[in-house]
């Protein structure tokens, strides 16, 4: 685990008032991706914890007693409450500092710009992340299964996104601003071309990452450029 | 597929003003089901058109042009707006009849009953859902194979969703009435039943679904009780 504020223990941020959130995070992690955008595009702040996935450091029994499924990110507040599921987070961001939204007014494209999001979260983003993925390759002992498995699905699962988005004015998922629509799909693209899926014949999808990682917001969460980036 | 509305055709709802919604759904998708318990604890009425996922008419043409994804459920609204994703629909439904609402006010407990809501949505149900469990059939050609791992992950996943509920009181997930985890939670339970899963050890979910299922909204949602149940 890297604390970025020099050696503190972790505790530090929980006890005393008025100091920064903090998120705890991981670089390649899609769902610490999807809180990092969220919080850029909010402009707020915080300090970032580090875990290495792959040296199993969020299931540590500190990391549990925050986050009992072992999973990143969490998102402490400055009182100590900790927030998991990148999802929950980013509606805590959005009802807690409303400007500049993420999320349409209106009832119905509300509901059109969250389902983009949840048929990634819940449909895509599940299936092809490591748990998954050392499961495949547990059950057929083979990388090439691992690895057609993991592509296929991204494949797949952002073909009925670009259909999602069938009618929908760009340059944005839905509109002219970026929206959790975006936040979500951004770092699953990453995903998609690390499994080498074929995005060539996803034009929406395409025209809204460049019109996303043109923002700072974006640009400054990517993986790449987080200090714990390998 | 079964329209509970003589034998219109399914456009009938789209066209005019004034009827009532409709939920193109299944009675054992726990998708579905998450979405008749939002409608019945908001006292919403809808007509129901129900499909039969193991025949695919989730996958017919004209599904799919409401529903690119090919999943239900889709609910469509009177004015033939199309709203897909069970969360962004009980989302919707929250926003536009916001009482009783199935969310705490303050932030911070909406941020926790919705990420034991997504603990389940995007955590567990995605890696036991039928696409999942026959693509494991595939690769491994057994069947021992695919219903270790339904009951193994069902297992697991509703450990971490026992130790969430620390420190909350009941009987419902997050105190005296129902939120959005009691929604998500029990449609899970009844898959987690159908796999094996032990839930001897899960009191607190166990409390909690208990005093859902006392509840009309909760028991006429079940699926034993839809028109389309075999």
């Amino acid at each position: 685990m890297i604390d970025r504020q020099a050696r503190q223990p972790m505790v530090r941020a929980t006890k005393a008032g008025g100091l920064a959130m903090k998120l705890h995070g991981f670089f390649r992690s899609s769902a610490s991706y999807r809180v990092r955008i969220g919080l850029g595009l909010k402009g707020i702040k915080v300090d970032h914890t580090f875990y290495v996935l792959r040296k199993g450091e969020q299931r540590s029994e500190s990391y549990l007693a925050m986050n009992p499924q072992g999973l990143v990110p969490s998102l402490e507040l400055d009182d100590g409450s900790i927030l998991t599921q990148s999802l929950a987070i980013l509606d805590y961001l959005e009802e807690t500092h409303p400007e500049p939204s993420f999320l349409p007014k209106d009832p119905v494209r509300r509901a059109k710009v969250r389902a983009f999001a949840l048929a990634i979260a819940c449909d895509l983003h599940p299936v092809q992340n490591l748990k998954v993925l050392f499961a495949v390759k547990g059950l057929t002992g083979s990388e090439q299964a691992m690895n057609d498995w993991a592509r296929r699905v991204n494949q797949e699962g952002l073909e009925a996104c670009e259909a999602l988005l069938a009618g929908e004015k760009g340059p944005f998922c839905f509109g002219d601003r970026p929206t959790l629509a975006d936040i979500v799909l951004v770092p699953q693209l990453a995903n998609a071309r690390r499994f080498g899926a074929d995005l060539s014949k996803l034009p929406r999808l395409m025209q809204a990452e460049t019109a996303c990682l043109a923002l700072p917001a974006f640009a400054d969460a990517a993986p790449e450029k987080q200090p714990d980036a390998e």
